[in-house]
């Protein structure tokens, strides 16, 4: 099993019975999500945005307009990437051990500026393909233009760590016997039908969807 | 109609159109979810953890395990929230124009570290609650040891943006002759079917779910 090395910032230090680092593992949480919270430092002061991401073997791609100030720091930021997803609600006969099962994976790096146009152009092909296979091959590719207007930062999977909470609630053993449901709930995310803009040629399909 | 005074860090300087101070729509995106990303920063690295939270008027309560290195701090850290509500996949007939339709908040400040018992447990309330009406009535409440052994932080809300994206997707007006499907697959949160854990006493009913 190849795994992740802990550092000190993922060694988990609480509920360490919850941490994973094998990367099979962190990769299909990265390849099951596909919207993170990137976090980095302006000023001294915390800033947390959602982005949409995509992973390319060793590698998570985000993008966004070159004046953000996520792209404008041109790779020499610290960051920090959370992807989360929420699994279930876990429902303890007791408030104190009610919980959440989710899985979370958070890196930490420094994200590198992508310039090369062939590898910028395979990083948004990998978003575009990540969440619906194949549609990267059906729609418009970006012109040269449209590429250099475009802002990718690759951030490498090497001081990565992951946590998972699974399975029933766990009640002190004298509250198993209160008249309270106990159990968990899912949470799911799915696709809905999708809905045509009312410009869809004759004959176009709405694409199948990979989940 | 109440707004939120955009300050530096909440101004938003790119795609303005999608901003929102409304306090009325930052309310109904805070209260229509219940995980949220907290990005801190420590020894000057930005740290981003997803965790549970609710709305209680205009403040935010998180918690976690008072030891903690966002406990621990006792309200002295900056801190940047951020939910996000993923709506819909954004399928434009160019790669350049897909998007996705989302409802973020972010929200920035101090977060103060809740003393007073009686606070800590309304604010424990209103996490049980959140997610499923009614249901601190039905469980064990917090004895005053197991209040004690959790950190509850609350957050004003004062210094807050939300931005949003509607609608279909806004492709170059040459494209719309294209053979590619176009328009939104909705991306849905749902409950699923409670399961419970073996040990619920005949009689005891499944929550019913407040979504």
């Amino acid at each position: 099993m190849e795994t992740f090395t802990p550092t000190a910032r993922t060694q988990l230090r609480r509920r360490s019975q919850r941490a994973v680092y094998d990367k099979a593992q962190v990769h299909a949480i990265l390849d099951e999500g596909f919207i993170c919270h990137v976090g980095f430092v302006l000023d001294g002061k915390p800033h947390v945005l959602p982005t949409a991401y995509a992973r390319s073997g060793e590698q998570i791609y985000i993008h966004g307009s070159p004046a953000s100030r996520l792209m404008a720091a041109k790779g020499e930021l610290d960051i920090c990437l959370t992807v989360t997803l929420t699994d279930g609600l876990v429902l303890a006969r007791s408030a104190f051990h009610t919980s959440i099962n989710y899985r979370s994976v958070v890196v930490f790096g420094k994200a590198r500026l992508v310039t090369d146009l062939i590898e910028k152009w395979q990083a948004l092909r990998s978003f575009t393909n990540h969440v619906i296979a194949g549609r990267w091959e059906q729609v418009k590719q970006p012109t040269e233009q449209e590429l250099k207007a475009t802002g990718v930062l690759s951030l490498p999977l090497e001081e990565v760590s992951a946590k998972v909470r699974t399975g029933p609630p766990i009640d002190d053993e004298e509250d198993y016997s209160l008249p309270v449901w106990g159990g968990v709930v899912p949470v799911l995310q799915q696709f809905g039908e999708p809905a045509p803009d009312g410009r869809v040629l004759d004959g176009i399909a709405a694409p199948s969807l990979s989940r």
